[in-house]
């Protein structure tokens, strides 16, 4: 009659865990959202394009505050080590080469988006703003373990953007490979953080509790992700009714 | 009969306001605190040098903490970029060299303290605890120029550790210069870090108000390790009443 009798509270092998976590990518990673499968069929106008990307932006540029957050509440000196090199990723080095936030003011610029519009953040969803603030105050009120398996979503990513880089070559003429240079870095970035990530969660994570904790950070990470496609799609896409002081050329 | 016509109320000039600055660090840093003159005249026990690395251990490896914080709350890149390195120099980097941090532990096992004890974080005296995470809660929830400021210690370090790692040399014939390397690194970083850290106050803080702000957060880093200090002499040097729970070999 104990819990621990109860065949939900046994908890999984490693191996069986990471499956679970990689099923979960299949069914809720934002790659089956219809924006992204409009996108990667070359159906969205400039204009929807442009909306994306600055509203993507504020993901992106949000993203060293994450991942600082998550620095400032660890403990855990080898794990702050490995985690220091995402925030550079994205915030770029002064002495070496511009970051992924740079990258990304580049793909807006060839989209027609002056970069200053992007930096300013003005136009942004309000949606978008809440999802990502969402996930930032995730990662630094949570626990550890659910701050490092948020970032899983890092697992699916480097499928996403080879399909997308291929579709975005093929199908819209404004755009080339120097506009896609944010992409061009993310897949090796992504496979080696996801990487340390995943190990370190099928480490950590070893009670029904602890599995329980990760499966719902990396669900909660996803519904980050997709939220911002629902509130594009349907500002942009359909029915197209854009918030009050959103983005609208 | 406006404030703006009160004398008190004018701004200092960047040059005035540094001046000043600098006056609050001559009067309130701690090189002249009781136990550091003692250190410097070679009149501590081992037994107090360990008490004392001990507990600024706990300091030591809250930096980068801190520093994570700052970033975590800064919306400017640039200055994100900047205050990077110093998580580096404290964590270290994987690919390259030990930080400060184990620097800090180098010294820590030349004084008769296994790494492990400091690791653990056992018998720190309360005081230590509560006037870093002070420090830490400070950088993490007031302004990015208060935060900023409260580095500007680092103004005063350089010539308090190049007499203290003279003195060490001279009067503790138990400490050598590979015991002490932590301090050879540290004042070309402090440097480095209160050239920018007062070039953007002084930039940033042209308002009464603001540079109250600035002072006033100076003033409060000043008292962080200032109270160290009190504790410590409280603790293991007069009346040397050790707490409850606290190192005491």
């Amino acid at each position: 009659m104990t819990s621990s009798m109860d065949e939900s509270a046994q908890a999984w092998t490693p191996s069986d865990f990471e499956a679970r976590l990689r099923a979960m990518g299949e069914t809720r990673y934002h790659h089956r959202h219809p924006f992204h499968l409009l996108m990667n069929e070359g159906k969205l106008s400039q204009i929807q394009l442009q909306a994306w990307v600055l509203n993507r932006y504020y993901y992106q540029s949000s993203i060293p505050l994450k991942d600082a957050a998550l620095i400032a509440r660890c403990k855990d000196q080898k794990v702050r080590v490995e985690w220091l090199h995402r925030i550079i990723d994205h915030d770029g080095d002064d002495d070496r080469e511009p970051g992924g936030i740079d990258r990304w003011l580049i793909l807006g610029e060839a989209l027609g988006l002056p970069r200053t519009l992007l930096l300013e953040e003005q136009g942004i969803l309000p949606a978008t703003r809440f999802a990502v603030d969402a996930y930032v105050r995730f990662v630094a009120q949570g626990t550890l373990l659910s701050a490092i398996a948020s970032s899983l979503t890092e697992l699916f990513s480097p499928q996403l953007i080879q399909t997308r880089v291929s579709a975005m070559l093929c199908h819209y003429d404004f755009l080339d490979e120097a506009a896609l240079a944010y992409f061009s870095r993310r897949p090796l970035q992504a496979g080696r953080d996801s990487h340390f990530a995943l190990a370190y969660v099928l480490e950590h994570a070893r009670t029904p509790e602890s599995q329980t904790d990760v499966l719902n950070a990396l669900s909660f990470k996803c519904d980050v992700l997709w939220a911002q496609l629902d509130a594009l799609y349907y500002a942009y896409v359909s029915p197209g009714f854009t918030p009050p002081g959103a983005f609208n050329p």
